[in-house]
């Protein structure tokens, strides 16, 4: 392995992306097209993303279940909207235990169909309401193009089943499950986004309306980081979800569905990452801080390596996740190296003359040498501790910043064409709200409507596209 | 809901297996013969199993990866033996994304061709060794005949697979993971077990050796639990796994794997569990203790909840799963049945004369009305505590009682059959292991080698089935 194998941003942005996963690594090719394998580097990233996320379903008053991996054909077809948008995108079983079966399987590109027409038998009366379950598990649909992390053949994600006894209890859900994905987004992956409603032409299959949180990467493209879904009736009808009401007569429930996916860390790395390789969150970082002996003889090793541990331990009980690094045949350089392409965010250095000081030498990952200083071995729980919040928070404001210095109010198509067209980042504009225009845009700059956010949902204004008198403000950019 | 749906052991064996399943509301059918889903009281109890399970693995050193659903024809192949065990029960995709697929690719039945070809790629040196991984997946095979939990077409496991320098630590690490196994078992599910090492015949398909944890069911069949293989070098040569050793010459890997399941709760239910529904040992009861308060009058009714919810609080405060079962449309009596049938280790009434006297009614789910006192709510955390801990010890000795009272040396044929074919529990008997005696019992009594313990592998004796010399003394039995 060379000293620079890491391409730069602004040379080669696609070639980064790849050539940071794979030095910090995260994942790897599968030998199915399309899949991915997920390394243990990676997976402790999502294994803290994970928790995190179930830890606010389950205080949303959500519980985790598991429904099957296979749907038979004839229950996806049910829906009309869901199966003509997943059908061309699924797995197909067609042999099991040696013979050909007699329908085929499905393998779950998404679980509606599958948990619909369960619920339909849990539920009689309006008591057995609401019904809210999540589950984590893994779902294939057959992608074209795919990105590790960002768009693979099968991924892991969690997805959120409920049913209602109201339309206005399956809104309240719908909003609150977008809220907990900001907040995921924001607060424990330092990454901002904006929520907002999705255009017609951007709605999940068989959805009435599809919500989602939409982040800007450092190329200042969009990710769409989560979605959360209002399904009205539509999968009520299609599955017999019905109940008996308050009244006494039958009833459909109201459902939605929301998820997120592994596509996260692929929104990690292009949020934060730099030349050097990852840079993670403190609040997703399998390690927080990495301690490093430098000794250059023997005598000095296990003196160093003791002071090591011992910071070490200090640290973990003082609740951080610390890790020494006192492996014999690497020098120290190359350890620096290694921490810094899998995204440390603290690393501590101690050599014969820090001990000697009885402190070790802090090096923030974002800040590189520009913020070295050397703390005290009393005060290191505490000052690892702020180091790490202040790192937590100079992301999210990094990664602010930088998508307010390049979202652009632009009502002329002239010079909203060429944003879009020189990759330069979100544009706000007034659609009159007809899918012909929204059409053109797409045709002549690849962008498409991200989110209406709140804020642009009663804007009057001017189409960009068309130039009639519009009420709608959303987002537009090109997209992952 | 008729007050008595849980059918009795002594009656219907099977049916109360089935009965206590959905009573619990553990788990359900699904539209796919074979498949099940787990239900929010299932998957909670199957996240105690696997947070517990998870915490082990990595105080062991490893680490948990995820590898793809996906696995090419081609590659499944490449292990003769393992693919001749499963490749006739497995799901097989053909179609995707609307096209044939250019080669078949199998849902995985477990992961050793695609980990095995993967850790050939991550391998140069001797330093790359051991590879320790685990993942948390789901698996399908072809099942004719399933059971809900005990064998289904698709199920939940954890399967670990470790790549190691030599033949002596990869058997170090197969002993460590059954013992791992064995700890699980017993400190967590209370269910007591026989480690040991499987017949050939009873071997993984591919491995040179398997270990397993068999247990003795009410019924007094043996299910297995959990298995840890010694691969020896079967994969290495199969996949590639090679590495530059210390001496500077390649050589091939030494590998393992292991692995329980979902199969676990099965045996958690046939060995706790009675005829009002499920018992739960305290250690995987996703509530320990549920707090129900009693009142008659609206009068009485914000006293006795506020007091069932102070309860709640101190029992929470104290670190236990504490529930208040505050629901206003059920009777007590309706709650009770409720929460025996879900298993729940602790119930706690609250009357009014209990709010005045300042102490609570606590019963023991497996003792039942003889075990019924009341506590002081000053000792209530205290008290519960120890409850729970004693019930936890109570249930495992009366599992490992029943089994050491229904396991039988036996070592003439005509008796040792008779014991088999009556369904009377574990036969311990002589074996000169040869695989025709072996299949000799299994022929007239259904009953396999279930293992050989440690101490039945140096045991001088005479084969049961043959008579001539022995050194081995297997535990025969019929199983799930």
């Amino acid at each position: 392995m060379t000293a620079q194998t890491i391409a730069k941003r602004t040379e080669d942005y696609s070639r980064w992306y790849t050539d940071v996963i794979r030095e910090a690594e995260l994942a790897d090719y599968a030998p199915v097209k399309g899949c991915m394998i997920i390394r243990p580097w990676g997976f402790a990233i999502w294994e803290r993303i994970r928790d995190a996320l179930d830890a606010m379903i389950k205080e949303t008053g959500h519980q985790n279940a598991y429904f099957p991996l296979l749907i038979p054909e004839s229950l996806l077809t049910k829906e009309a909207e869901h199966v003509e948008g997943f059908s061309p995108e699924c797995a197909v079983v067609t042999h099991g235990g040696g013979k050909v079966l007699e329908e085929p399987l499905y393998i779950r590109p998404t679980s509606e169909a599958i948990i619909c027409s369960t619920y339909a038998k849990w539920m009689s009366s309006w008591r057995d309401l609401p019904i809210l379950i999540n589950q984590w598990a893994n779902v294939v649909r057959w992608e074209m193009r795919t990105r590790l992390f960002l768009r693979t053949t099968e991924f892991l994600w969690q997805e959120g089943h409920t049913a209602h006894e109201t339309e206005a209890e399956a809104r309240e859900e719908v909003a609150r499950m977008l809220e907990v994905y900001r907040r995921l987004a924001e607060d424990v992956l330092a990454m901002p986004v904006v929520p907002g409603i999705k255009s017609r032409s951007e709605t999940f299959a068989g959805a009435v309306e599809t919500y989602a949180i939409e982040a800007m990467m450092q190329d200042r493209r969009a990710l769409q980081a989560g979605t959360s879904h209002f399904l009205g009736q539509n999968f009520a009808k299609a599955y017999g979800m019905q109940f008996q009401g308050r009244g006494g007569a039958l009833e459909l429930a109201w459902s939605t569905s929301w998820g997120v996916s592994t596509r996260l860390i692929g929104g990690l790395i292009m949020c934060h990452s730099d030349d050097a390789g990852l840079v993670l969150p403190p609040s997703v970082a399998p390690v927080e801080v990495v301690i490093v002996p430098i000794y250059h003889s023997d005598d000095d090793r296990s003196a160093l390596v003791d002071a090591a541990r011992k910071v070490g331990e200090a640290l973990k009980g003082a609740g951080l996740r610390a890790k020494v690094d006192d492996r014999d045949h690497l020098k120290p350089g190359a350890k620096f190296f290694e921490w810094e392409k899998k995204g440390v965010p603290v690393r501590l250095e101690i050599g014969p003359r820090d001990l000697a000081a009885k402190s070790a030498v802090a090096v923030r990952r974002d800040l590189g040498k520009a913020g070295k200083r050397a703390i005290p071995f009393d005060g290191l729980p505490g000052e690892v501790a702020a180091m790490l919040a202040a790192m937590q928070q100079a992301l999210f404001a990094a990664a602010r910043d930088r998508r307010e210095k390049y979202t652009f109010d632009v009502p002329e198509y002239g010079p909203f064409k060429d944003l879009l067209n020189g990759d330069l980042g979100f544009v706000r504009a007034g659609w009159c709200g007809n899918a012909a225009c929204e059409a053109k845009v797409k045709e002549e700059t690849t962008a498409t409507i991200r989110v209406i956010p709140a804020d642009g949902r009663n804007a009057p204004g001017k189409c960009v596209v068309c130039g009639t008198p519009s009420t709608l403000r959303p987002i537009f950019a090109r997209s992952y």
